[in-house]
């Protein structure tokens, strides 16, 4: 039984300090521990980086490692079709989360390419988003 | 305890037999009945309406009788900006839900008006999508 | 043997009076019969509104009820995404009629979100489209 | 002699608790007064509908009825061009309205359709705008 | 009494076994015949070609001897200028005819110059749009 | 008491003749005969200049000198982000007016920069408009 | 000594009759004529074609032949690269001439290719845009 | 007999030692006497200001005084609006020019406002485009 | 076995003299040389044409004739739908080759509308670029 | 040794008092101080003007008198290409400075066209920017 | 005798499994295998990373080591400023390739910033793309 | 006292070498120095990286460290979302250097995503844009 991997891009290593208005208090410590809860016996990877290239590393990682892949691209949404190719080349389900609503955000912060892959897309829930993706994860998997 | 309001937009009532590769095979009858078990003792107001002055109306009424709106606006997202401004006057959390991923879908469905005033936004779990968009809201009002 | 379905959207119901250099002088009444004629022994069921609500609600009875659509869904061909989302889950064939050459009016009424759906569309035959539009439809059933 | 008719789009019916901050605190049964007294022994007709239908029937009823028309669409302004048909049948005088200046709201309120056939257009007087709309028709009139 | 001129553009040669998924198995060859009936005593002059010089000449020559054009002008509709300067010197109808429903096509497909100039357009009736716009074009001659 | 000041902007001083069908046939001094009465006691500045610099200087002079500015910035409406500037730093009311209706002619004349600072705006009232504002600015002073 | 050419695009063979509002009631016999005396011993060459091609194949021959080029490309200006990939080889002046001024017609008029090889622009002047050009030719070749 | 009223907008007094690998070696006095010259007995009326006022000042003029206005506008083809206005109002024949061919420069050198109310246009003839406008002038006024 | 159909479209015929700082100095006789040399026991039809008309029936030719396509279509790459609805009907291997690489070009040269058939598109290698069409067309028919 | 020349644009006139939240409270004589402090032995001319035509006027005196131009055009910076092409013609540096940073706010503030002259561009330093400008200009003369 | 550099962008170690309908099977070691054969007597350094900074790492060793590049960025090529950044250093022959057709996929893959700078692009070739670069690479270095 | 942090983007390590035309013949290293030289007491930490993650790491470390931060991001100005990201969390003063005027480039060097954040912004001032960047921050920091 494979784990669930959950992926963060740059600047989520700041949360709970980064612009809280937007991105809340929790800190990214705290949402792992709220994923792990939520995966359950599953298991859980988790990643945060700050890097594209590592982002792509730990997306080719879960091609066969993971049940399912939970990611938060961050900034990396909106720039980097490099992390869409590495998405489309996975067959396991893909949820996008976003802690805050991007659409209520600037224009540039509208139109995530990784969307263009993902099964699902969450925003604005803020740190909740996670185990909420990770709970439809894995009562995706038990149909 | 006000209850939970779901309201959904046009053609919805054809759910289950409008186009199921798109939108699945889940009646909205199921959908209410999985939104109420969701909802438990705070209890479900539940709308459909194919006419934006009814789903406006509804909005009104939400705004005194509601603890919050789970609201699926269908193709009204994309069109209807009297129904943003309806919900604009909304002081309660608002969800928006999409049964599909609207991102992978021609542009006319990518940029929701109503987004600009929900709190969250769900697309892509299917009718999955409802449950979860009330239980959230819940956890939420508990906060 | 089901009949044919003619539906008509807002403003139509002035037929004959409405800026009649552009619409001409023919009355809905007259349109109405001209496409009695066509129907034959088919039957018809006519329909106008001003209201998207009744028009989508319209669609949706012909989805069992009609061999087929004839539409001219005047202004919300170019707003209404809810109009569209309802044909698409129309098996029967779908002619979208509009009585002026819409390409040669203002920008705004260039593009008909209907005719992503329909099968043919006509524009410029003034009332005449609607019986011509019917006696195609009638022929494409008989092959 | 005609009554001047005031035609009121979706959402006014909230005028006075809807965002206050934009719209102000007058009520719509005040700004209906405030027409009434405007209006003297003209007499007034004065409508307010959620509904786009309803708002396209009370300008055809205008038509034969009433000496002109203030209209404040709301947001059926920058959607409804089954309204901008309705109107353009009109052959009296057209006065468009907005409480607020919505030039200095976002883009998307930028561009009204019915501006294409008002005569003329208020706005950012608040519920002043009505009065004065219904004063300066009258005087038009009475050229 | 003059004949009607039926002019095709480039590729329509080929009609019958070109792309027949969207285009149809009809040849040209059986939409001459198609249309001949349908002109009936008033006669025919059927054109097609490849070259939008010849093209051009065609609608010169029908300015004096056609009593209204049939024209498909395939790709050229979508980009010869010149062909809808030329058809702007017709005073006889002119009616544009498409196979398919440009509109379900590419957008390069969707904005035909010529429809700025045409009196009717008819899309996506196939092969059986010649004869619908040849009776459209006799009937309207009969006025 | 300060008065109020009416600004106008370039070719104003041609009004009556120029192009009447457009402007109407009232003179500018007529106007201006038309703003004194209705400013009353309050008094009236009245300026016209096809300067961009004057205008400036003119509201530069407004700011410690009028109880409110109505202005016709005419053509600079739209080109001039300098006379814009200037009026950002007015805090007295700033009505806006047009004698024509703007949002019915061409695109260039649509959207005007001195709207993002105008408390209010009219057009398409002809010469009535000035008499109109200054009334209303008397009025939401008195407030 | 070589001749100058002047070389027209498609349905200037029709000048005089073609939609004279626009174009003119003087025929391309008589601005050949008009062309010929302005030439004087220069000589002169003078083409009309409605083909793109042969239009490309006079200016091959011009390349050789010509001391400059005239040239009314009509559509052909708004549409063909392929006829500026042809005067991008002309060493020889290049003056591109319209009847109408295209700049006042609708914006598909507006953008000429030819213009970003050309050396001098005339529009507006009617058939005496073409002498004008020619002896406008003649004197910069004198210099 | 009315003079030729030749306008020249900002920078053309610079002309001669202003960018001359665009502008060529003339200076504005040389230009001056070529235009005196070809308007011969007519007389001319001459100016250049850097000052859009004066140049509208100057088109006030020219109304009464003037049998034609030749304009060079330079920059403020492209940005002024209100040197459009001013021009629309001038009955006589208004005749276009610039020195260089704009066609060829950058972008916002493309799009002249003037040359929607100019009845011609050159550009790209240097200098000599004065004289050749004026004889243009001239001929026409002789019609 | 059927041969190689090499197709060039409008001004390649002047290739070697055409601006050769963009196209080099290797005339069309040299470059049909390299082709056949190329192309070897294939065998060769080498065609070019500044006809669109001659092009397409080219390609008409080439559907039972020829192994495979390589074109060259130079400016009729941006501006030809005709072409590009010619080559769709190709079932062969259609190779686009262009002797500069178009991308850092002028902007109307970037988006060739024969590279949405094309299997293989090749730019910037000069003359060579044939030869290396042919040598992968020939490689890939071995397959 | 010529001296600095700093020319300012409209509005700066009223700097320290114009909305000081932007622009800082530093008034424009203080700003002149610190030039002429800055500027030392070369000696300085500072100019300020509401005026386009003296803006111009300003850049052309510079030509021959100034060894550097220190602009801050203000909101001409925007919509002036007359102030840019006189601004072409200064051969001597020419730094642009803004008080605020123009990319933080509204896009009409983000394209300032004499960008695409000016040899630097500084913006954000308030007040302070005027003599970093001066001072780097002065070095680089020393080089 | 400097080697051939051949550099691959992201997703490309995946060469083979990743979505072989538009990659194809071969894997990148074979690709690495076809590059080697084809560089022969000159050598091959063989790249690949998924990393933008390695890759810029890649091309400025290559500006002193390599005797021409191949690259192919993969989706780096149209977000990566930087990687055209670099590649700009470069004095070498760089020839640019894409496995699929980019032009037949989706819009955000149609604009290489890479093009801006390489020499030559093929696309569409699938892996044989590589040997053809690298033999056309040698055959150039020959000359 | 924290020490001033300069950050600089991808192919800035190249300076010197790298297309000196563009970007000036100094160093990296000699930039180090003057920045050196420039912070004095205050003491300096200087970075330079070809790496999107290390340039946000950096300003992550300049969270805590930094007394303010002079950023040059070179081309991940212009792509990188995630840098502005992360600058967005610095509370100290940040100033943004182009050695180059990015204005009178491409315009994809136009619109700089750090420019949303930075403080101030300096381009076109070579090399000396850094100490000149810092001195001011210096002196900001004094007030």
């Amino acid at each position: 039984m494979k784990p669930v991997h959950v992926l963060n891009g740059p600047n989520l290593n700041r949360l709970g300090t980064r612009e809280p208005h937007i991105y809340g208090h929790t800190s990214l410590a705290q949402v792992e521990a709220m994923c792990r809860e939520a995966a359950g016996p599953r298991g859980l990877v988790f990643v945060q980086t700050n890097s594209e290239e590592k982002l792509i590393d730990a997306v080719h990682a879960a091609i066969d490692l993971a049940c399912g892949i939970v990611i938060n691209p961050a900034a990396l949404s909106f720039t980097s079709l490099a992390l869409l190719d590495a998405l489309k080349m996975v067959e396991a389900p893909v949820i996008e989360v976003h802690i805050s609503n991007i659409h209520k955000r600037e224009p540039i912060y509208h139109r995530s390419y990784v969307s263009m892959r993902a099964d699902a897309v969450i925003c604005g829930m803020g740190a909740e988003g996670y185990p909420v993706a990770i709970r439809y994860l894995l009562c995706k998997l038990a149909d």
